[in-house]
């Protein structure tokens, strides 16, 4: 088969009958699939059920320091806890304040407080005329609806294979003040999945900001959720908290991150780490807020992980069940759209998401014809701010729920869906 | 033993000799009790173990309508979570959202978003130029810090046996629209242990408030935790949902409780009820904050309670080991200084604490005496707004978490503290 932009009209409109054709045989499988969130898989979460068996009515329910994890307190968690964290977010633990169930309701709570109190002394976010914030795109959903739902306006900024585009961060947020931050998921991005270089990590730390206060809010989700276990097959990320420090703005980084895609997502822990600067504040302003959070599941992860000693072996498990699928994603989307070069995606080495480019002014299309042929896609638009991405091209792939034989018939009506859309377009056009 | 007003000044000074030297005895005793905070004891703690056996790997992890509760989502809890913490907050499971492990993040979080947000499209509570909070005295500290972390004018309200200053109340609110909302502990509060009468309840529901967006925050702490299994002892209290939608006002409140106090503090679940637009509106706003709470966590204490079936016969045996401590506070503060008329207290029926009014200006005095004593109380003025009680008067006593033998040393430090300071106090004056 040519390339679709190489087909005479006639060409593509058989070609959009077969099409047509074999969409209509799809729905008539009445399929329900679903590749919209980055859910673990249930084989996946049995990987973590041994976990329920740490913490029983005859355990020792103390931490190493003999504080009762039955009881109240601790507001920044147990030290074995924070070790585990520390691990998996790169840092001490002196720098890591352990959280509740979500990364997520971290990020939000950190907005907040910068909106209500400011930042080490700045004044209150909240009370400036505007607030903005850069928005590497495409980027993930639920990080640009912390900014909407709390009215901070963003710009999104470009993302290629090295993490934003840096000479448009660079000159951003050296003309305007009222850019407060960046989110960015440096490693495994969603959805990209590309890993943020070193050159990248160093600019983000030492650029020019207008705003003395600005802030990266480092969201590390997949810190440790590689594919392969050979470590010439992972990514790795260079330590912001250490290129902060040597670029002499060592409080401009919030690192974020949970074990929700490790263990169980929604009865995980997650965690922040800091500089001590930003500890002491958050910790400061969260006194208020919390007396403390769960102490008996923070010594139940500690204690299944081994305080974070068997993080890798435990995420290689994980990795051969997520490497046949993003395999399968890449694969079939090679054999259907290949030739007919009308879209690109990523072939990440870790993380939970294909990104993948279709032709302009599909995006919608695509993801309508999937749903109604009874596969549930991340909404189109979904990976830029306000749900609108300007070229209605870009869908998040997220392979990770259904086991291989739904994800093989899923991409079967996704690639056709594909097809078609990008058929009627051209023809249209 | 004469009381102390009948006293003459040589009999004064003989007597405070005599407890300076019994003070000076327990000094050397090197004890180190800890009455500061309400935290359950070790006794107390064992009651839940058999919690910790509900989830073990082989369980089926599947609430009702079959949500793996090991994976992502539910953001206002599963059914049977919800219909447990409708029994505990007198409430239908439709008007329940579950949350996290604390009741005070939700209480700061529904105060974030009035702020941020406002309530029920009134402006935000945040961009006005002041906002101010009732506070019934004595009251419970970390509400107060909570207003005073977030900027909140607090102006105290006495109160009485059956519970707040209604009139007091009343006339505030109906003169001051910065008035946004009251703090209440309804039920065997926090620290008088008194519960509102159904009087009380109801001119909360039905007064005028010069502001529109006035809010109730019920924290329905002790909700069930009674020392007497026996429902004659018990105290009851108007449900305020009822009340405010019979007084024509049905979002004026929100209830708030946890089971901290019932199972594990800090490895509860915590929930919020409200009327049906409140419920919306806190759902909208904190969907961009969570996707949702601990539902493993849920699931252990719904089925561990039978969604609250068992929750009366649980609490039973909390009251058997709470009941002596009180009974021994309240003893001993009789025998010790009944005689002497230099204070009064309370003798709750339920709930934490007993609430303590010395001689005036002398509250701090004893809790640094104790303190060198090696008893630790909460501290002084804690019951009051800024920490400040203009009559340095009352103190907050809580026996829970020592075992009896302590309480009863802890009491004797305790009185012969308030004996000398009154002494002191009198001689001086």
């Amino acid at each position: 088969m040519p390339r679709y932009a190489d087909m005479s009209k006639a060409e593509l409109e058989t070609e959009l009958a077969a099409v047509r054709a074999l969409y209509d045989e799809m729905v008539a499988r009445g399929l329900s699939l679903n590749m919209a969130r980055g859910k673990p898989s249930a084989a996946q979460l049995e990987l973590s059920l041994p976990m329920l068996d740490v913490l029983d009515a005859t355990a020792d329910l103390a931490a190493e320091d003999g504080t009762d994890c039955r009881n109240y307190g601790v507001l920044d968690g147990i030290p074995e806890a924070k070790r585990l964290m520390a691990r998996l977010l790169d840092d001490e633990p002196e720098n890591v304040i352990v959280l509740g169930n979500a990364s997520l309701t971290a990020m939000y709570d950190a907005m907040v407080r910068y909106l209500l109190f400011g930042a080490l002394g700045s004044e209150p976010w909240g009370q400036l005329g505007e607030v903005t914030w850069l928005c590497p795109v495409p980027g993930y959903d639920r990080h640009f609806t912390i900014c909407e739902a709390l009215g901070i306006r963003m710009i999104p900024v470009p993302m290629d294979e090295h993490g934003p585009d840096m000479d448009e961060v660079e000159r951003l947020v050296a003309e305007d003040a009222s850019i407060k931050g960046i989110w960015c998921v440096p490693k495994y991005s969603n959805p990209t999945g590309i890993t943020y270089s070193d050159d990248v990590v160093r600019r983000l730390a030492a650029m020019d900001t207008a705003a003395p206060d600005f802030r990266i809010f480092w969201d590390n989700a997949y810190a440790v959720h590689h594919f392969s276990a050979d470590a010439a097959e992972q990514d790795t990320v260079l330590d912001i908290a250490i290129a902060c420090r040597e670029a002499g703005n060592p409080d401009r980084y919030l690192k974020f991150g949970s074990t929700s895609k490790i263990t169980f997502p929604g009865a995980g822990v997650a965690a922040v780490a800091a500089s001590p600067a930003n500890v002491a504040e958050i910790k400061r302003h969260m006194s208020a807020q919390a007396i403390g959070h769960d102490k008996l599941n923070q010594l139940r992860h500690a204690r299944f992980l081994d305080e974070g000693r068997k993080l890798a072996a435990h995420m290689a498990r994980h990795g051969e069940l997520m490497a046949p699928k993003f395999d399968l994603v890449c694969r079939r989307l090679g054999e259907e759209l290949g030739e007919a070069g009308i879209a690109t995606w990523t072939n990440p080495r870790g993380g939970y998401f294909v990104s993948f480019e279709g032709p302009e002014g599909t995006a919608r299309r695509i993801v309508e014809l999937a749903k109604e042929a009874g596969v549930t896609m991340t909404g189109a638009g979904a990976t830029w701010p306000y749900g609108d991405d300007p070229a209605d091209s870009n869908i998040r792939i997220a392979p990770s729920l259904p086991p291989l034989e739904e994800l093989d018939a899923a991409m079967d009506v996704f690639c056709c869906c594909v097809k078609r859309a990008a058929l009627e377009k051209i023809l249209a056009d």
